[in-house]
C-alpha cells in the first residue's frame, strides 16, 4: 500500500472543483483511494461563516457565561450559537462543547474551524460529506478517471486516548466497514475482530501525509490497497442506543 | 509512505525471538517503522493461559451471572476472572466488560483474545507494551539493523463510531504524537490540531494491510513515513482527570 500526497494544490474557494484540481495534478488509477480534507470540501462548498451571521439565542448566552466562568477565557456567545445551529444533540456543555453533528460525526464545537479561515471567522464541516465525496467521485469519473473510492476527512480527537488522528466524515465507491463476521482465524475459530472500520484507518493513514498549517496539503491517493472480499457495512456513527457512552453522557454533567 | 506486509512468519512460539524472525524476512532500513500486532509478542511472551488457572472470586462470579441474564448468553465467571485480574479500573461491568489494563490502555474485556490461541483457552495482551516494543528494536540492533520505530498494535473498538480500527499499545524508537502546538497555518492562526497520534495512525494504516485470519500477517514495515520537525509527546492513554467519558463512567451504570 503507498500513500502519496496530491500537491500544489491552490487555496481553494467556493465554488471550485475539487475534482478537476486534484485530476489535473494527481497520477490516478481506477482501484485508487482519494482522500480529500473536510476543510477544502467545506471550503469548496462555501461553508465559511462570520459571527456576526449568528444571531445569539439565550440557550448560546447561557452556554458561553458558564463556559467563561469554568475556563477563565473569554467565550463569545456567537461561536456557541453557530455550534448549536450545526448540531442535532449536545452530549457536553461543559468545559467544552461536544456534539452531534447533523450528519452524525461526534466532535468537538461540531467541528467548526476557526484556525484555516482566510476572509471569514469560521469554517463548518460540509453539510452532507458523503454527498460531498460522491460529488468528487462523480467529477474524476467526468475527467475520465473511473473507479475511485473517495473519503471526505476530518482530525478529532477521542475518550481514552491522548491526540487527535484522522477520521472518514463521507465516503463514495467503497464501504465503510469490512465485515469479518463468520470468517475464521487459521485454526478455524470464528474471529475476535467483527467489524474493520477501513474508512477511518484510511483516513488516519492519509493524515500521516497531509501535515498540517503551512506546508500541508489536503488530498493523498491511497495506491494498492483493496477492500478484499469482505462483507461490507456503511454504518458509521453510533446511534445513541448502540453506544453506552452516549447514554452515560446524557445522564452526567460537569461539576462546575 | 509505502507499507509492506512481512510475509511468511510462522506461528509464534513462547520464548521466539521476533527481531530475528523479522529480520531475516523483512527489507529493513534506517528511518523505517515497523508494526507489530500484539497477539504475536503475546505468543512469544508466553502469555498464553487457560481458564481454569483463574480461581473465581465472588465478584467474577458476580459479573458472570449478571451478563448471562442480560445478554442470555452463557459467561464463564473464570473468563471474568482473568479479566479483573488483567485490570486496574472496570469501567463498565455491563452489559460488556470494558477496563483499563495494568499500562493505561481501555479496550473491551482487558483485550484478552478467545480466538488465535493454539492449545490455550486466551491470551492476554503483553504486560508492558513499551518494553515489548524496545525489546523489538534492541534485537533487531542486534541483528545489524539500527534506527527502526517499533510499534506493537492492537485492534479495538470505541465510542462514538462503529466498528474496530488498529491503535498502539507501547512503541519505541519515536514519540507517541506529533505536538503542533504553536505552529501557525498558512495565514499565521495558531492550528486547530494540537496533538496528533501518530502511533495511533499508523497501527491504523498497518491494520489495512495486515489482515485478519488464515491469511493473516502481524507485521508491517512502513518507509518514506517521518516523524518530522516537531515537539513529540509519550502520553497516549488519558488519566481518568483528563477524560470526562471516564468520569461520566464511573457515574454511570447500566440498567437491567
Amino acid at each position: 500500500m503507498e500513500l502519496t500526497p496530491v500537491t500544489d494544490l491552490p487555496e481553494i474557494r467556493p465554488g471550485d472543483d475539487i475534482a478537476t484540481l486534484v485530476a489535473d495534478r494527481a497520477d490516478l488509477e481506477a482501484g485508487d483511494v482519494l482522500t480529500v480534507a473536510s476543510t477544502v470540501v467545506s471550503k469548496a462548498e462555501g461553508r465559511m461563516a462570520d459571527l456576526e451571521d449568528y444571531p445569539v439565542s439565550g440557550r448560546a448566552e447561557e452556554i458561553a457565561n458558564r463556559l467563561e466562568g469554568i475556563t477563565g477565557e473569554e467565550k463569545d456567545p456567537r461561536f456557541a450559537q453557530a455550534v448549536l445551529e450545526e448540531s442535532t444533540e449536545l452530549l457536553i456543555d461543559a468545559p467544552f462543547l461536544l456534539t452531534e453533528t447533523r450528519f452524525g460525526h461526534i466532535n468537538v464545537n461540531a467541528g467548526i474551524d476557526r484556525s484555516n479561515v482566510p476572509d471569514h471567522d469560521i469554517l463548518l464541516l460540509p453539510k452532507k460529506p458523503t454527498e460531498s465525496a460522491e460529488r468528487i467521485r462523480s467529477g474524476l469519473e467526468a475527467c475520465g478517471i473511473e473507479d475511485i473510492a473517495v473519503i471526505v476527512t476530518d482530525t478529532c480527537g477521542r475518550p481514552f486516548r491522548h491526540g487527535q488522528r484522522g477520521v472518514a466524515l463521507g465516503w463514495a465507491g467503497m464501504s465503510a466497514s469490512r465485515d469479518w463476521r463468520g470468517e475464521l482465524d487459521r485454526d478455524g475459530h470464528e474471529l475476535g475482530v467483527t467489524v474493520q472500520s477501513v474508512v477511518d484507518e484510511l483516513a488516519s493513514a492519509a493524515n500521516l501525509v497531509t501535515g498540517e498549517g503551512a506546508g500541508g496539503t489536503p488530498a493523498v491517493v491511497v495506491r494498492d490497497w483493496a477492500f478484499g472480499d469482505h462483507a461490507g457495512s456503511d454504518e458509521l456513527f453510533r446511534a445513541v442506543e448502540d453506544d453506552l457512552v452516549r447514554q452515560a453522557l446524557r445522564e452526567w454533567s460537569f461539576d462546575d
